[in-house]
């Protein structure tokens, strides 16, 4: 149980930073399903790396090859296969990693878990690069969801101390939604933008680097998708989004809120609105019992800052038992969450679509305006 | 994938509220393993209600039925079934729940499921009650790893706005996380007990009720424990905290505050203390990469309000499509977080049992002091 | 990966012969289906011993209690567990089979693989008697197949020497499968159960047992359904049919026999008839890329003789590490395959269910004359 | 649960016949060991046609290119990828398979599973070119299985009527053993390859092809490997070996023989030789219970013969709904069976190190002569 994930559409992830390529392999693909390769490309774009002052200067050319899965850009039934071949490698020496481990990063875990075999080259596979492969499976995961009315989006919640509005539970215009994805930085409230990356370019300034939130919204999903206890949207999602790296907090709807809160708050009155079942509010984040209630799914992760910062830490050496100091040195983000964001909204497309086609009559229904 | 978890140690819960039983099998359990009775029954008492009056009055004698899968209380290598007969079941007429969903509850996302076939009485397999099950097997987990040094504690962070002081992140003493299991009221701090006490009387008195935080520390893991991507400690323990009823929020370490830090403090130095790698700080929470440092693992998950209040609420009757009032009739609980530290403590073994399966040289370690 | 299986439909299998009990849970059926008690105690009636000289004269009483899963007899979504208590379990001294291993029983693999802590009183978790539990859930997924126009029904196609006919594998005729089903000894030839009885009382006069073959098949599958390589029809099957205590062999179509024809011969040819695409043979046995051709599935397996025999048997002392002489005590079967059928169907049910459950098309169509 | 396989050795394999490459991942290596890659050539070149009178002039480069996964051909315990390239693909007009399937092939319930969308040039993702990735997976896993001295080696048991002699159950030299794995046309005997060949030669003279019967031992299994039920080693291999295309039986032991067969003649008794416990006769093909009793496992699987011929069938124009005669064109194995030997061996040594990586005591145990 490593990095692969999934019931009915089993995604298998591979590479490590430094190898020939990484990629993905996506099983269960319904067959029949057009991939638009432009609409793919500027999804992975959107987490690609190199573009301004507060991102890092490399650049990779994320460009997937797909070998195979499909025929004319349509799904066949086959397990489709796409890598990103590693062009940009500088493969220096690395072994001082094995050596002095990078505080923050899996440098010592993987070193004991491995047996000092591991590949330390950019972090190997436990890179941040590992995110583009899910990108790709995602990305095409997401194209299959809006053909069926099924709309994910996701924002920067916040940055350091500087904050983005949240999501409107009960739901956002598909225009704000819509526009999270055409943007470069993508915030809710515009004003957010410049306090952000005032954040990011400060913390950069001083050889720091600095954590966030991102904020996702699922909207067209029906009610009654899920399982109960191990099965519910929320552990299938949890285990995936706490796959990305740097992810150490997942929290549904009113999430840690709702420890503060009283029952007659933080219960969601149903109403019927149109001939539809609907919540007043939605602190549920649109989950209950681990099953959809109709309503938007919310969610919001807490991403850590990005551990290579270029200060001076405190390590050691492992072959010599004692005190080591330590530089991280090559060219890093000082914040990876505005590159995250296509990353969350990748990762719970695999998610849902994988338990959308344990819904039948939902997955039949294909939206066709 | 529903009411089933598990790689090496597997285990699937069974049973409805009011059905004739519930329980759980356990599959993966290494044999020659000694199950004490007595104190297997003193983990489950933790978790039993109607003890006093922060708690609901019913009384369920939760002593399991041990049906197989040990032979002289050893495990036998064969899966072990554990019941737990249902005596206390007031089946009245539930009917109405069908119609008219409780906010907050997972009434009407079963309705949807399960085609209005779904077992209501009591909350159906959705209940609270499901979670005896889940500390048998875990009460199990937590004797076994005890043997191999291994301690989960976990205590009420905070009810409402009532706080106990957190974990030490770097460790706490073995009395302390003795002490917590022996409380009925599980906080460090006992000062917090009376603040928290007193919210929950004040919720229950006014027909409310009030969430909260559990926060959880296993110790004497040793590094190297976990896989990278989805098979992270991580991945593998929210997606079974996330099957505990009420969970909104789960997250490690540090969690969401790291959303506010800097890398340079949220980074965990190295430095060798007795010929032993350790940290000096532990925002990581005891894992990097989805691997264990050998630090202590630190979790916490948010608790909403128990939806049940005897407050009048908004609902809609779905036969006629319209709007109705409801009001919970019943014993519930105010707060079920006090009881719900056990749940956590046994989920969380289960899944660290399952990872060291993975592990041989650990595994193989028992201690024998 | 031991005594559970399944993706949609997962069963866990639990119990030792000699246990409290023995049985079986089942998450993943789906809701709203009746469950008729009195067709399911027939069929596990089928499956029971004690009837007549060629099976052993235990007398066990195989009434399934179903703890919960059904509402009224109608499955309620929740998973469903049933159990069967051991009321006549003679544990006398089985001490010495830790000790003296019988031949061709698990006594000796059992001891290595559990490290001597397996249950041995009337062969533990590895007694045939744990194929009743399977036979529960098979029989219910029986029900619900039938419901859809599915039918599957095995006969005794050999013991020892003594054959029946074999299906005629383009397809029977309603009335011969139902026939098959109420039989006790299910042959579609009946001079064939003579043969085959004298066979086993010949057997059991010599203090011996004897082997057989089952051949099973299944009517009124669409064609589609199965997954390439290794989610094959085949593979699954065979996965599930293996777990039955005593197959050695698992055949499809023409089975072993295919090695020895040519292309031409082997290939089925296409025809449609009455607007409906047929083979004029069935050597494929239904499955082609381990996919369903709409054709009868017929499969064949291999069943050891009982190793329980009442002649002396060389064996060894573990403890001596020395030769020994064993005679094993009991009453036992000299032939399980009479009572192997309804579990070869159990079992079949149970794959072909979960195997559905993926084709939402088919799974909707439910046949209501 | 489509195209990929394991537990602890998860692999996943992908790709079409006429597809721009095929692979295969590779997840759960352990780190640490080399893989010898011109052994791994010899090993891929043992399933590569193209050869001799008997197999398809097609020459297809089997060269496999490593992604990720090692570093300096160690195991870095990343996800290892593979991929072949497919340069010899003629693509010409395959569209007339959708329409009038061929007998015996995958054509038609692919066009019903997916609806018309599968890739149908060269079979797609059915082709027998997709043991190639499964051959590379298995190659790696037998190396590393060496390295514990576990030998898995395969022989052509029969050919149409021309038979091999078979294995002696209970043990073959390791030079007999080791012969097979460096002959083109693997038997015993030598002299049965002459009347094997005939047979082939003939079925192709006469635009037909013929099945056969392979034969695999492993030796060098500890005791104690496998798990009750649906986890034994019986049902863990027949599951994937029935994923190799165009196997139709699979028997382990004295396999359908058993059927024959009385208790006191099947059962092998057990012997202390030299302090090992092993038994006199091994129609048990060394597993008991489904766990390996540490006599040689053996088991047979029955190929059908290879639906292309090029002799003229009768099939169907689906879009018609009328009889059509087809003619199988192409450069088409007469006989599959010789080069099914490696895919045999490599199939299983991925199903037993998957299984071993369960048993830590075994796994350990590195034998370095």
């Amino acid at each position: 149980m490593s990095s692969y994930l999934g019931k009915n559409l089993h995604i298998s992830v591979f590479g490590q930073s430094h190898a020939q390529a990484i990629g993905v392999t996506v099983d269960g693909l319904p067959a029949g399903e057009r991939v638009d390769m432009v609409q793919l490309q500027s999804f992975l774009d959107r987490r690609a790396p190199g573009r301004d002052a507060t991102a890092t200067p490399r650049k990779e050319a994320d460009v997937p090859k797909i070998l195979c899965g499909l025929v004319d850009d349509v799904t066949c039934g086959a397990p489709l296969c796409a890598v990103i071949e590693n062009t940009n490698t500088r493969s220096k020496d690395y072994d001082r990693l094995k050596d002095v481990p990078r505080p923050g990063h899996a440098d010592y875990t993987a070193q004991i878990r491995y047996g000092g075999f591991q590949d330390v080259r950019g972090g190997g596979h436990f890179s941040g690069r590992l995110t583009a492969p899910v990108c790709i499976a995602g990305g095409i995961a997401i194209q299959i969801l809006q053909r069926r009315g099924i709309e994910i989006a996701a924002h920067i919640r916040s940055i350091g101390g500087a904050e983005d509005r949240p999501f409107n539970a009960i739901g956002e215009s598909k225009e704000a939604l819509q526009n999270l994805k055409n943007k470069k930085f993508p915030v809710l409230n515009d004003a957010a933008e410049e306090a952000m990356r005032e954040v990011i370019v400060q913390a950069r300034a001083e050889g720091d680097s600095v954590g966030g939130v991102v904020e996702c919204m699922v909207t067209g999903l029906p009610a009654g998708v899920g399982d109960p206890m191990f099965g519910g949207v929320e552990s299938r999602l949890a285990a995936a989004l706490f796959g990305i790296p740097a992810v150490k907090g997942v929290e549904f709807g009113a999430g840690f809120e709702v420890a503060q809160m009283r029952g007659s708050e933080n219960n969601d009155p149903f109403v019927v609105e149109n001939g539809k079942v609907v919540t007043v509010s939605n602190h549920a984040g649109g989950i209950l019992g681990g099953i959809t209630t109709g309503m938007p799914v919310v969610f919001r992760l807490a991403f850590k800052p990005t551990p290579s910062i270029s200060r001076e830490q405190a390590s050691i050496s492992l072959s010599r038992g004692a005190g080591e100091t330590l530089t991280v040195e090559g060219r890093h983000d000082p914040c990876i969450v505005p590159r995250a964001v296509p990353v969350v909204e990748a990762t719970a497309a695999l998610v849902l679509l994988d338990m959308l086609l344990d819904a039948p009559a939902v997955w039949k229904k294909e939206v066709t305006e």
